[in-house]
């Protein structure tokens, strides 16, 4: 069960690094939706590795191969199996991490879970499997457009680097002009500084992002275990080398008292809404029509080309120097994934709200 | 499908807060597990309202009746059916917001995804649900303890009032030997000042909890989807007034580079162990056998006694004064919760990796 | 997972038959239906033991206790929950088979399988489980009957007395005039002969209910693993003692040819309609609006009251003779059981279908 | 939700007739099972069209690609993504059929339901969907060789052509032995000699699989929603062309009396035993130990080749005469599907059953 996501909109991925292809089923994708799949194929691209100057040189095509339910150019309610073939491999590169485990990374607890482990570049445990959830999410992206749903995400922090401003305040448009996916000028090339510092001294650097939901109808996410705070929030802990959520007020207004936090309700253009947005579009689990922005957190990444000790799958204490190729920082090409787990969340939602009344 | 909760141990809760009863299902507990009842009762006191006196005034004796699944004290495999009735019912409290939405509440909401509400007290939007997941929390922790697994959670943060140290510097031990659930008796302290004086200005706040659990099974959570961090932050979000999660290093560490942030493997009294702990105690998703500790953000409470603007049924605008007995800060009584959904994720997931193997 | 049915409309069951009450949660049934409590009550009365010389001498009245999910009248789009007390317990007429395996019941089963059982009166393997089912299949036919589905069962084979007629023959609305359920009054004569017979033998007897559902919106049912067809064979297997399904033209007419067997395509009143109705109203999965029917084989009742040889729990062969109250004939009682079951699996595909569409 | 099945042994197919590929997921499979990819390749084979004079003359070399899961010929415990292409498509032969309802087939209820379909070869609705059940089935065999249970399938019923002996008294290694299947050598012979006629006449004809399973672990199958003849129904009934499904004493017994059919317990080689097993190996739904054995239903081949009535997709009613290539009888077939299904359903519970106990 591990390996599916969504309640009535399914994804079930498969696939590892370094293994022959990468791909999934997406069951329960609505009859008549126009499959653009150019768009899709764009999608993938935002998530490829040798982007920039920032991030892996892995080269990787990732083409998208649409196997089944799609007919004339549109979807026919069967379910969507695609493959992405694996090509660049280099596999040799981790011949010497065979017999040893890379601190902060999967390899332990796989070989102690499985009793074995396909090394490869970190096998299914690789953030490469997320190629799956980007096809995923731009199908889900194609059906929420259907209904004006809009998502935006961002680089809102990179280490200490922070962009201050509220999203309200800045220009969702510009995220995909820099190659950190910061919509703040000034602060992207603070951002990009820092990552190439980082990347020149072997090591590496987290992050935060910041993903803005509009135009959401009223009434998605359901009360006690499936608010949508909570599929969100699983969403995003999914995400390989996340390490948190918050949604609205969040972790950072703690110090506001209810008086202050409270979201009144008024009447604006004859539509009922609130003067602030510290519930993040979300009351009791469910949807006001209020813009949803939440945060991811993740961690720098594990594999830096620093001298590391570590321990041998003997069980003796080892010293490791990392080969591969690696991102000195996910965060930017985290952005398209937190997208694309939050397109696929809310299209399950909305779906899964129509059996709220029988006609 | 939205009231319940784990894939193999499973819960399943019913209830309002001005109903008949509260209760639910607990379903795939293992045969065999001694009920001790006395401490299932113990635990559904720790969250009872009206403990001290910086909670709600509402008296219930919130008294639990097991009405299946237990035979000669043992439980026999097959589901545990429950509730707890209803007692101390001041429904005429809420008459006067029959029509009209609470600032922050689910009452918008529900009106707009059911095309009804049962008003009073919030319904199965109130946060009295939690009832049935402590319930259930109690006989997860039962099976837990005979695999020695201990969950220990406390309040680490009211407003701006927050504890300094790592739960590793403090004793666990303490936590209820204070209102305020801080086991840092000068932090505390400040803690229920913060409370009272809010209390005072018909106000409330909100804070952090967090958790912590030890001796945990190597091996627990999935790859993918259901990454134990997935699993815990999808559980944590579905708590009410919920507003954020991270676990290890977190929002907090984010300045931190990946050569500090890395846990180096070492080998410990015979085992492999790692250094440092910024990965939470779960690695790629699974737990490595070290500390999981996590937080949860908490808004304030939403019921206040100050005027506020809102927005009637009609739509119009109109002021609210709130009635009702609630607590001016949620998070002390959420500890008990917070430890509950934690058990019940680990029990799952413990029951889940079970079919990892043949043999 | 193994006390949940159902994918969107989901119902979760917990009780045993001399415990202390049996009852469950109804989950994902939508708002603003009239809750018909005199109804539901009804329905349970039909399944109550005791209602005639052919059944249970067992007393119990079975009344039907709503604890949550109901305001105003209507359904809340919330859980419900509800709770059956076990009241007519005679548990002391099982002290002597606490030790022995009765044949062809569960005590060994669940023996083997949990390491323990609740003995009185079969635990959670009695049949007294489906009051829970007969509730939830309550609320379902009122859901149901606002999209005009009509679900009518009735006793159409014990041993080898059975109607000759096909249902479209026969009146259904005769089924409960007698205590066999059978609307056909010579064989239903025949058939309450046969069972008074081998009741006063000490013995036991099986049979069919033929289920027929009219009134069915096309496109109910899912490609591939959600077919209808498995969806209805699973409810129906899942009856105690059931032994077998069959739909249409199922394994009564293996001896015609396709071309005899094809329900060929006309259109009738202006609408598609098929000239033979082989497919039983399910094709490829999906109803196509023709009647649906099926048939559910039931085993003679395993309590019998004749001496009877099995082996004691420490594994020796002895001598049992049964005590306790039990049908002779489950097969009438288990008529409203099959549509309860039925408008369970109707309304969940009926929900479920929505998502076929984006609008 | 419609394209998976298992609860936690879980597969997700994808795929239409003359689509790119078919193909699937397996998710749940456990770790360190030797992929004997030989073994899978031969299952398929044993499904694969135009084996003999009598199954369709389609051409298929139908090779199972497997694209993860699997390292150093191990399973890993990661999900198995496989891709099976399509090659020998005459989709030009269903050109005259794309603006016509084939009856009996589900060519209008795919249009009702979705507003579209591929028409080319029934799409999704072929029974080529059963590739992906196959390749999965046979990795479930893989495993459960390794506790020791033996699936065997065989062909007990054509039309009005019946196997009278019981599967004790057939010798099953002999079902491979001819082309329809069927392990009593003149009963297969009349079997063929029939299927010829009928196809000779451009017709078709059904039929009956009997499944046997011996050595089943006591303890599998769950109480009441997920007895595990609950569970097989399920499987049968999601079979393309199945009508029916019965255990043990099942729909044929029906005159016998509870004192007749009751399965008494003995002690045999120093094991608890039943002398007779009308029970099918399972009571209360939970496996006893004794064989399994069960029965599926099979409707003659939709497509025929005489002149059938219809209506189009313009709702007039025309004449239709099939092309394409199909068998006249789909029994010989379905045998290793049955067998298929019946592996995965029986290692999804046997993992299901091992969260009975903590230990």
């Amino acid at each position: 069960m591990s390996n599916s996501f969504g309640k009535i909109f399914r994804i079930t991925t498969f696939g590892e690094s370094h293994g022959v292809a990468l791909g999934g089923v997406i069951d329960g994708f609505p009859s008549g939706i126009f499959v653009d799949k150019e768009f899709i194929q764009q999608e993938l691209d935002r998530r490829r590795p040798g982007q920039s100057s920032i991030s892996t040189p892995r080269k990787e095509s990732d083409k998208v191969h649409i196997l089944s339910g799609v007919f004339e150019g549109k979807s026919t309610g069967t379910p969507i199996g695609f493959v992405v073939y694996n090509e660049n491999q280099h596999s040799r590169d981790y011949d010497s991490m065979k017999d040893c485990y890379r601190p902060s990374h999967a390899d332990y607890v796989y070989d102690q879970k499985y009793g074995r482990r396909d090394y490869r570049g970190g096998g299914r445990s690789s953030a490469r499997e997320t190629v799956s959830r980007v096809v995923a999410g731009a199908f889900a992206k194609l059906a929420l457009r259907q209904i004006g749903v809009q998502i935006s995400a961002y680089t809102s922090q990179i280490g200490a680097v922070a962009v201050e401003k509220s999203y309200k305040d800045l220009d969702l448009s510009l995220v995909e002009e820099n190659a950190v996916r910061c919509p703040h000028v000034a602060t992207a090339e603070r951002m990009i500084q820092l990552i190439e510092q980082v990347r020149s001294e072997g090591d590496s650097i987290g992050g935060v992002v910041t993903c803005v939901v509009k135009n959401v109808p009223i009434g998605l996410g359901e009360p006690v275990f499936d608010k949508l705070q909570s599929r969100l929030a699983s969403a995003m802990l999914s995400i390989n080398a996340s390490k948190g959520f918050d949604y609205g007020s969040g972790f950072a207004n703690l110090e506001l008292k209810g008086s202050q936090a409270n979201d009144s309700f008024c009447v604006s253009e004859e539509r009922i809404a609130t003067r602030t947005n510290f519930s993040g579009g979300i009351q009791g689990g469910i949807t006001n029509g209020q813009d949803i922005y939440f945060r991811v957190a993740f961690k720098p990444t594990a594999t830096i080309f620093k001298l590391q000790q570590t321990v041998n799958t003997e069980g003796k204490e080892v010293m490791l120097q990392a080969k591969g190729r690696h991102d000195p920082c996910v965060v930017p090409r985290a952005v398209p994934i937190v997208e694309s787990m939050a397109a696929i969340t809310l299209l399950d939602m909305f779906l899964l709200s129509k059996k709220d009344h029988i006609f």
